[in-house]
């Protein structure tokens, strides 16, 4: 059997639209037949981080910089016009208009879809985030040596 | 004939700097003889819509969306340092005096040399933007999963 | 002998943040055997500009562009939280507690390391820098077409 065709995304970015992009296009790749991984990074460590549970990181810097940048699929805000919370509630309504998967119901549909979501052992360290922090869909934590070596094996390597 | 070597940009964001920098690339890709494809998404949208022209959307969420969100060439900010308009204002002098092309000119430019420019459908459903909110040289409008049909031949896909 | 792998990549933004995650990619890529480019453009510039030194660029504007847009690998600040440096500086903090390098001691690794890196003239007209600006690790000025043509022969590229 051939080898599937592979893409690799780095998701830098936390926001609301950043997610988005990034879920349509690995969702549509893997529907395209791509194996598709993304590598979640700095701010990007947000969108897979569970909704609930403890503030991970140990000593109080950990602490308050996991309580001001709490994450959560469902505290994403835009990256533009989030205007204290108002324009991130007006486009999740429009998106939910246009029948538009939560970022939620994404995360679920790319691990059923078999995108392989990575988080980045650097970022992890410094902020002090364990494996924990994150949603069950998040199989593994690797370096950046993990994510070069699948980029240079893919077709398509995007940072996001 | 050979066929051409291929670049694919998605172009996410929506300020000035990004532009200028998307634009670059795709004029100087194609005069290298590269074929060259642009995908405006999200906040990239507004580059290409028309500066002039009705507000476009259906509800009054939409229509306020595309107010606050208005976009068209004339209208782009500096990523950083807008200052209320003076640092966007300046940087716009300051191409002038180095013969840097507007937004118009490049967008001009680089239909001329054959650059595909193609709207996502997705943001467009989601925004309630129809064909006609954009500018003539957008030739098209299509999904992810064009773009990422495109990126799979090209030598050089990026994420602006 | 063989070719090594190239990967290249475009340092745009230039906050601490992008400006880590550009160094643990370029690192990391020439450890494994990788020919890495790193070109800087726009804000990106700030992350090589050197620390001290007389502010540049001819006339008023451009003094006034290069003051605010000050730069210098110990000038950088977070993309997000950086609240008016407080989260800069347990960002700060928590890299050095986890042996995290520098900016600076990225820059002269990656220097070490055979990592080219190269300033965009485009850029440097239009804000009126001259070669002088930048740090000695920063090798030369080049265009558009001399990055598109690094990248075209790339097996990784990456917009930052």
């Amino acid at each position: 059997m051939a080898e599937k065709e592979k893409m690799t995304i780095v998701v830098f970015n936390g926001s609301l639209d950043h997610a988005m992009a990034a879920f349509i296009l690995a969702t549509t790749g893997a529907s395209m037949g791509m194996q598709v991984s993304m590598y979640f990074t700095f701010w990007g460590l947000n969108i897979v981080k569970k909704n609930e549970g403890p503030l991970p990181g140990k000593g109080w810097m950990r602490k308050m910089l996991n309580l001001i940048n709490r994450g959560g699929s469902r505290r994403l805000k835009l990256s533009k016009f989030n205007m204290f919370g108002l324009g991130t509630g007006m486009m999740k309504k429009l998106m939910k208009e246009t029948n538009m998967p939560s970022i939620d119901d994404f995360i679920t549909m790319a691990h059923q879809m078999g995108v392989k979501m990575i988080a980045c052992t650097t970022t992890c360290g410094v902020m002090g985030l364990p494996k924990e922090a994150f949603r069950s869909e998040v199989e593994s934590m690797a370096g950046a040596a993990y994510f070069l070596n699948e980029a240079r094996q893919s077709k398509i390597s995007l940072f996001i």
